[in-house]
């Protein structure tokens, strides 16, 4: 499947559309179907404990997906996240930043299907994953 | 099920373990493994176009089910969520609080299983579902 | 919103086209988005140990809903489930029937989106929760 | 992690514990936190239309996340499902048997969690994906 955005188009994109989470999630990678982002882990992102929130983590799967959608199909659609199963499986390192890993298993026309791992780096096994449902609005 | 903390205790462990989000989830209600929890939508939980963000409203179903967790449990556990499954059902409203209604459907010795309907506030119809499931560490 | 097939017309449509399992599956009550079947639980149902399997209250969830769906919608549209996340929360027990209560939270234009509680008769306490979406196709 | 159980000790234990289904699941492969299924598709697989259902698939899941989890922690564990999200993604061939691929993603004390990707023999593109978690009950 070849990609419609490059990882400048997808960077570009995101300091337009999203300025207000552009530091927050550089995207590192883009491949066919693959997406690799890391979210710059900051005080907000800390729950007491000073482990990374959950709705944080949830944050980095859902963004990771959609610009893995949107690598494919270009940046005039308006992704929509349907359904997300999340299951969180490990704490993550306090002061680590975190690392989503996407594939999109299937690109439909009305939905695509994919998973995330989600990383604390510096440890090897992943701390959550994630399937997630994106509804693609059609092409007016 | 017996309730271990009331309206009031609730509130108070609210602002004592999480000061940073208080003012954010409003506890309305509470009963027996039930829990309505407001959230006040502010220009930090929309996303572009508006409509309030997805992890804003995780946040909102996850704290909800912790809260009516903690209601049967008492303060001193430490529950942690370990899936999350939700659907996101229709767009919410932009300038509308949004409201959670919890339900705890099992209370096990290790394991909480439970479900939430989400709602703009003014709106009939619920914007999102969620099951979530926390683990509940053993006593001390 | 308005039923566009009554129990009677359920019950014929199941025996038409579920010829193998409409004994197993049997509608004991319908209304405005929200369906009541009953799983005759027999040996093939059970698992060693003497309880009812996963793929059995899988497909009691499933077959429910996707009833639900059908009373809405009528018995032309071939509705295809996309998502399902289950949560088995309690043991049913090994002798008695199953009761699956579903509702629909959503039906849109193409996809549908509810939730069910899964039941042993006798027992108060639902054994199973999930949430499922399907969709549906375009009008021909 | 090093296995408990090995390809021959799997299929002994089917064959012992589940000889109603030893004859769908042929267990093809087993690694370090990985496992591979067969499932034989006959008659009492299919759906009207001729694609395989979903409970069936389903039942594939579960069987292959439970042996790659059981190769890990050895036969004398009872490990139960408690919550399954699966994602049906494409339609499977109908005559075709069909392939699970299973991955551990943590073993914990209490819980293990993983996901599996279901494909038709002789279609590249997975038909569904699953995300499992199973309780692990203490040792006695």
């Amino acid at each position: 499947m070849k990609l419609k955005m490059t990882l400048g188009d997808l960077r570009a994109f995101m300091g337009r559309e999203f300025p207000q989470v552009v530091d927050n999630f550089v995207i590192e990678d883009v491949g066919a179907r693959e997406m690799t982002v890391r979210m710059a882990v900051s005080e907000k992102n800390l729950r007491p404990g000073g482990t990374v929130s959950g709705p944080s983590m949830f944050a980095l799967a859902d963004v990771s997906m959609y610009l893995a959608i949107l690598a494919l199909i270009g940046p005039k659609a308006l992704a929509v996240t349907t359904n997300c199963s999340i299951d969180f499986m490990r704490k993550p390192a306090a002061g680590a930043d975190m690392i989503a890993k996407a594939r999109v298993l299937k690109l439909g026309r009305m939905l695509a299907v994919g998973d995330v791992l989600l990383y604390s780096v510096g440890q090897d096994e992943p701390v959550a994953r994630a399937g997630l449902t994106y509804s693609i609005p059609p092409e007016s």
